[in-house]
């Protein structure tokens, strides 16, 4: 059977950066490779949409937020974590795994972010040096309004690091424009390359916290990344087959264009969830985002059982629900290398394995409201 | 040109390993890739001779290398440390960017290890935790006498901690047989996989130390890693293209034999330095290794000169001289998938190289010396 991934990360890859690792390997400290990194770094810096560096790291995505803690911080400094999910939790966890004083906002799992409360509370602790958040909330498909909590903290001390993982490329994001100070994504989302790297960009005034900072460091070392990165180097052996099929997979985003991949990723994501509601399921949260439409299931139907028999029957792999909501929704990731006939194929296999479960589907009613979205215009 | 790689890392790959990764990608959390990493890990296990499990990390080998710091030690620890190259520096150096105290043990760059000297510097400090060392200092090539350090260690109170990065598979390593406590080895140097994977495996005495270190840890926390390895998870996203790559790759390894590849090296390594001093050049150090060949360059030769002709007139890459050694010699790796043919054209250039440079060479010399070792025997 094919294999059809809907996971938010690996996703599915093009043909071309699949064969671009087959290539013969090359040394990383030649001018051959210098050239990659040289064009893989100018390439990043449009996505990032940044002036400033993006340092690479051999890692996931997680790597580079441990990366971010230990550089930007002390043991004892306060940061404000935004907690609306699996990922939010994970700020949390690595800055107090670093001696940190991690200062929770819980907005409910599935919950906006209103940009205005991070604000309040950093003028009620003015010690707080940052606010860790994300672009996109990954366990729940949950998009968080960067722009304007970048707008309120420019004008603090605070610096705003944000896990644009799952959302860069699949959401607008401008990390100079909008004031971000820190921004982390890694290979295997919306870059379209297999997992392994990890990318993260700094403002000068977050290299002002990089100066001080006194925690424990050495294969994260940004000031090491940086000098490196000045001679096309990388301090240590990087995953050099990732780095060729990443530089491929950003020529194809840049061949697309940045605001017309956000723009697909856009429209996938309104045809997700007009089929959704069309079945007359409902949609988690209230930001959902373009990476993913969180599904609630109804109380009868076992979001586990949806999975297996939606890969079992179609070889569509959806992801799950995580921590609380475990078997309660099915996350459909419209993200990276998809098209109008991916969203026709997952909704499909939705409506067929929600009928199989028993639940009362009309077939074809969401396949008919994505298409209403999906017609009539290029998608990419 | 074709591309002939003779660095220590990365290593030219087998056809099968390179196209491994362009398959199509598979998600990490299902029952296909689990059977992938079952089977890794079962055969990590039989190429570090070990039963204790073999953690993963995406990262370069230096990762590891901070992993086993972060999680045996404390700040405050004293650590011994073997400085003969490199590599033993940066063991230092971890372990200071950790605040441990690195305590020095000074032998110059490419003279063999005394074991001896290991167990009176222990026997004095009793307070060492541990000896931080490598199988193959590769920055020298040379080999240290692992298993008599295993054995003196193996009576004290400190855990024995080997980088082999560049030494798995090349050399002879009994992980648990020689009571090697902590073995670290990384993807792209004998196990012909690309970078970008990294592995290690700890003996019962060094959990014990893992158990009680207080040192900040998130991404490359062991007891994390060990549980999710329990379940054939690793707990963040894997570099799965290389995963499933490595697979292939310990397949060649396991149908060749551990034993077989470890006498091919051998072979290949003897060769290249009987033509190397039938060129009338010199060997540096007293100990060399199956990994690589360090070529002491006459005054007049400067290293880099000649390792830009040799890449020039034929594609061949050999690595150069680091730190105090850089433009003194030139490193030529045998190390991974690599025959007798691949010394031939080594030493040929080699050989007209120097020529080409106004070293008297009497051309042939050097490659009827390899013949001699490599003719008559089947190599692989």
């Amino acid at each position: 059977m094919k294999r059809r991934l809907f996971t938010p990360g690996p996703t599915p890859l093009p043909e071309e950066v699949r064969l671009s690792q087959a290539r013969e390997i090359i040394h990383h400290r030649t001018g051959e490779f210098k050239r990659i990194l040289e064009e893989v770094e100018e390439r990043l810096k449009y996505v990032f949409r940044t002036d400033n560096e993006v340092l690479l790291f051999t890692s996931s995505g997680t790597g580079a937020m441990e990366a971010a803690v230990a550089n930007l911080f002390s043991p004892g400094d306060e940061v404000l974590v935004v907690r609306g999910g699996k990922f939010g939790e994970r700020w949390a966890e690595i800055a107090q795994a670093f001696g940190m004083k991690a200062v929770p906002l819980d907005i409910g799992w599935g919950r906006a972010l209103d940009p205005a409360k991070v604000g309040n509370k950093i003028q009620k602790r003015p010690k707080i040096k940052a606010v860790l958040t994300q672009l996109v909330e990954t366990s729940t498909g949950t998009l968080y309004d960067i722009e304007a909590l970048g707008k309120i903290l420019s004008e603090t001390g605070a610096v705003l690091v944000v896990d644009a993982i799952s959302g860069l490329c699949a959401q607008p994001l401008c990390t100079d424009g909008w004031g971000v100070d820190v921004v982390i994504a890694s290979s295997q989302k919306a870059l379209v390359t297999p997992p392994g790297l990890a990318f993260i960009t700094i403002s000068e005034k977050a290299w002002k916290l990089v100066e001080n900072s006194t925690s424990p460091k050495y294969y994260w070392d940004f000031k090491k990344a940086r000098n490196d990165l000045a001679k096309l180097q990388t301090p240590y052996t990087p995953a050099i087959s990732l780095v060729v099929a990443l530089r491929d997979s950003l020529r194809l985003i840049e061949k697309e264009g940045l605001e017309k991949v956000a723009k697909r990723h856009s429209r996938l994501a309104q045809a997700t969830r007009k089929a959704v509601l069309a079945i007359n399921l409902e949609i988690l949260g209230d930001s959902p985002s373009n990476v993913l439409t969180s599904v609630v299931l109804p109380s009868k139907i076992n979001g586990e059982k949806l999975r297996e028999l939606m890969q079992a029957r179609f070889g569509v792999q959806v992801a799950g629900g995580q921590g609380s909501l475990s078997g309660k929704i099915i996350r459909i990731a419209h993200l990276g290398w998809m098209d109008a006939s991916d969203i026709i194929v997952v909704i499909s296999a939705l409506e067929m394995s929600l009928l199989e479960l028993g639940y009362p589907v009309q077939l074809g009613r969401g396949l008919k409201a994505a298409q209403e979205i999906l017609g009539g215009r290029r998608l990419s």
